[in-house]
């Protein structure tokens, strides 16, 4: 009897790969200007470019002395190479004199080279002589001790690439080069919808037995977050068609570029069959061209739905939280980040561990185990997808692929890990 | 004359690891309530335990009929169990009546089990007969598609530990106990300081031949975000012994628990060796015990300095950018995090690559090597410590560590990617 049933509750079932790379809604935030001290971590809209040479001077690199190159050549210990004090270079200063061949100008690391000179002598390959006169024991070639005007950044160089997030050395650069505001794509707004007749508020002090609180959308919303997206509860509604699509629609209002509804409509649905029913047929109603898949091949959560509702990308998740969250992390995070415009998303951190024992797993069905880690050893965490506790016992989780029919203790694993 | 020199210079020159294990100072933040929806990446500075039972009751985890699993000992396809239907149990609401002997209850997936029942038979292991008899072709075991009222968690169970950032499934358990707020830590406030002459604020429009303007602050302040910390720009310093002094005892005033100053102090240095003395010299006028180390035996980032000025923990960086980065990272998103009472930092992401090419290393110093990734090769970037761009341009970074002499090319390496 499984098969039949299956077949009618499941009418379009994906793989995970096929949702990745087969969903792909052209919607994208609108931009925005941010100040440099708010841009960490945001998805520059365009490339950011160097105004001008950075650091745009000649530049010492060592404390020693400013040279022609050519005028230490054949020094040495033996035979050290003689060449007149000339001067300092000071700090932060546009040089004041230009180096004449046969002199030295004393420098310190970060001041600008003065015309006329090619390198910078470390003074440890120097000796102190006369006051007016420095010994070279070392040859110096042209460039050595120093950086050019344009080494850091040529002007026009990319300092920032669109799609991929800032990060602290990209922030410098953009400082550096005195960007002070950079145009990023909007955070995408993500309204998140709770259905089912045994919710209720998440503030609500007492529970009658039956009751649960909502704990799906408060950690879908740290996930939101994480990728980089903005999240709205948009309410908890009973487990009614109706009122489902109506609150659907209420989060969904003003969702065209510029207005006030969302960028994203998640859906954590009724944990029964018919609730799910009921969810699939209101997301249908809400727009064209509608559902992309209904089923994934994935456990847990293969009741996962994708829609695009009228240029709005709609998740509905399976109504487990457990399911809810492992289904958001693996495709509804990568939509929050194409919405708003992360075509290069931060790595993932993983660790390999020996899996400490066999894994059974059907073939044809990714199979995501939540696993804790010690010492080397991911031990899988076995237990009801309705229990969220599985999930905050876990170090990480690891994937176990279409192809597989299961793994084998100690085998080594990739586990992705939660931060 | 370089031994001599360095001597000099570096008068307590301690490993990265004897830094991370050795200075640790006693400074924690105090602590603050926080709503759960702005709680995530925060550190809790208690256990919080579960009020009550998670779920709290006897709750369905498939879609069919609660019994007494007795009354299914025996059932099979060939020979059935025949079970009176008695009822339906209603979602989200206590149940009505108790389950007598022989008698199923129609119950969804989350609806709480009648008392009496201790298992769920899946609705695919019956089949319809008359409207008011089930038959049951496979018997449950108490237990079975079901979960126990305390399952998810007990009462007193530990939901979120202290000393680590709070996880989405973390925030999940903590609304389903209805735990509207949590007691964390506050953010570290890290007060920079930039010194040198040649540095100007990173709002300066037009540049002058030598000026630079400030990068590190901001990528400093970045890095400090990602540690968890609250950053302040406390000023850029020329290169003056005492007006150092005088802007770090402004950073540092009120510093004292619950006062308006800072609980970590950064500077980043001047770049010339006189520079760096002087810095050392106000440091260690700022108070007891004072300077822990002054050089690290890591590069780049020699030049790095740990006290401890009357409870507060100072950092003195490299002048270059690229140094004072690879250090704060190293050994200041670490105290950051300490003083901010995280004790289970999040993991770093890290992946396995092979190395590019030759890399050499001097033994008994740590080699921070920056890394371009590209199917799975890394390849060292190599440039002066002077130049930002190295590090923006990089994936990644290797440890070479103080035990080696150099990787050689092909060399399966672990490289820390930067997010």
């Amino acid at each position: 009897m499984t098969a039949p049933r299956e077949q009618r509750e499941f009418f379009a079932v994906r793989t995970v790969g096929e949702a990745l790379a087969g969903f792909r809604p052209a919607r994208r935030t609108g931009t925005e200007r941010v100040a440099l001290e708010e841009a960490l971590g945001r998805v520059p809209a365009e490339p950011v470019r160097a105004p001008h040479d950075l650091p745009g001077f000649a530049r010492a690199t060592v404390d020693g002395f400013a040279v022609r190159a050519a005028d230490t050549y054949g020094a040495s210990e033996g035979q050290p190479g003689y060449l007149d004090l000339a001067g300092e270079a000071r700090m932060g200063r546009p040089p004041e004199v230009a180096l004449r061949p046969g002199a030295a100008i004393a420098i310190a690391t970060g001041a600008p080279l003065p015309p006329g000179a090619d390198a910078v002598v470390k003074v440890e390959h120097t000796q102190a002589t006369l006051p007016a006169l420095i010994e070279v024991v070392r040859p110096a070639t042209p460039g050595e001790g120093m950086v050019r005007p344009d080494e850091d950044a040529p002007a026009g160089a990319e300092l920032a690439r669109p799609g991929r997030p800032l990060r602290a050395a990209e922030l410098g650069m953009l400082a550096a080069a005195g960007v002070a505001e950079v145009l990023v794509h909007a955070r995408p707004r993500v309204a998140i919808v709770s259905t089912g007749d045994e919710l209720v508020a998440r503030e609500t002090p007492e529970l009658e037995t039956g009751q649960v609180r909502d704990a799906t959308a408060p950690a879908l919303a740290a996930l939101v977050r994480e990728a980089g997206g903005e999240p709205a509860f948009a309410g908890i509604v009973p487990d009614d068609r109706d009122a489902l699509e109506l609150t659907l629609r209420r989060a969904l209002a003003g969702a065209e570029p510029g207005g006030a509804g969302c960028d994203l409509l998640v859906v954590s649905a009724g944990s029964s069959v018919g609730a799910r029913d009921e969810t699939a047929s209101a997301i249908a109603a809400l727009g064209e061209p509608g559902i992309w898949c209904h089923g994934l091949a994935l456990r847990p959560g293969k009741p996962t739905l994708l829609a695009d509702c009228g240029g709005v990308p709609v998740i509905g998740l399976p109504g487990n939280p457990r399911s809810a969250l492992v289904v958001f992390r693996l495709v509804g995070m990568p939509l929050v980040r194409l919405v708003g415009g992360c075509t290069e998303p931060p790595p993932e951190p993983s660790v390999r561990a020996r899996l400490g024992r066999d894994l059974p797993s059907a073939a044809g069905r990714l199979d995501i185990v939540q696993v804790a880690l010690d010492d080397g050893v991911a031990t899988p965490l076995f237990g009801s997808s309705a229990l969220l506790s599985i999930l905050a016992g876990a170090d990480g989780y690891l994937v176990v692929p279409e192809s597989a029919t299961g793994l084998p203790a100690g085998d080594e694993v990739a586990v992705k890990l939660y931060r």
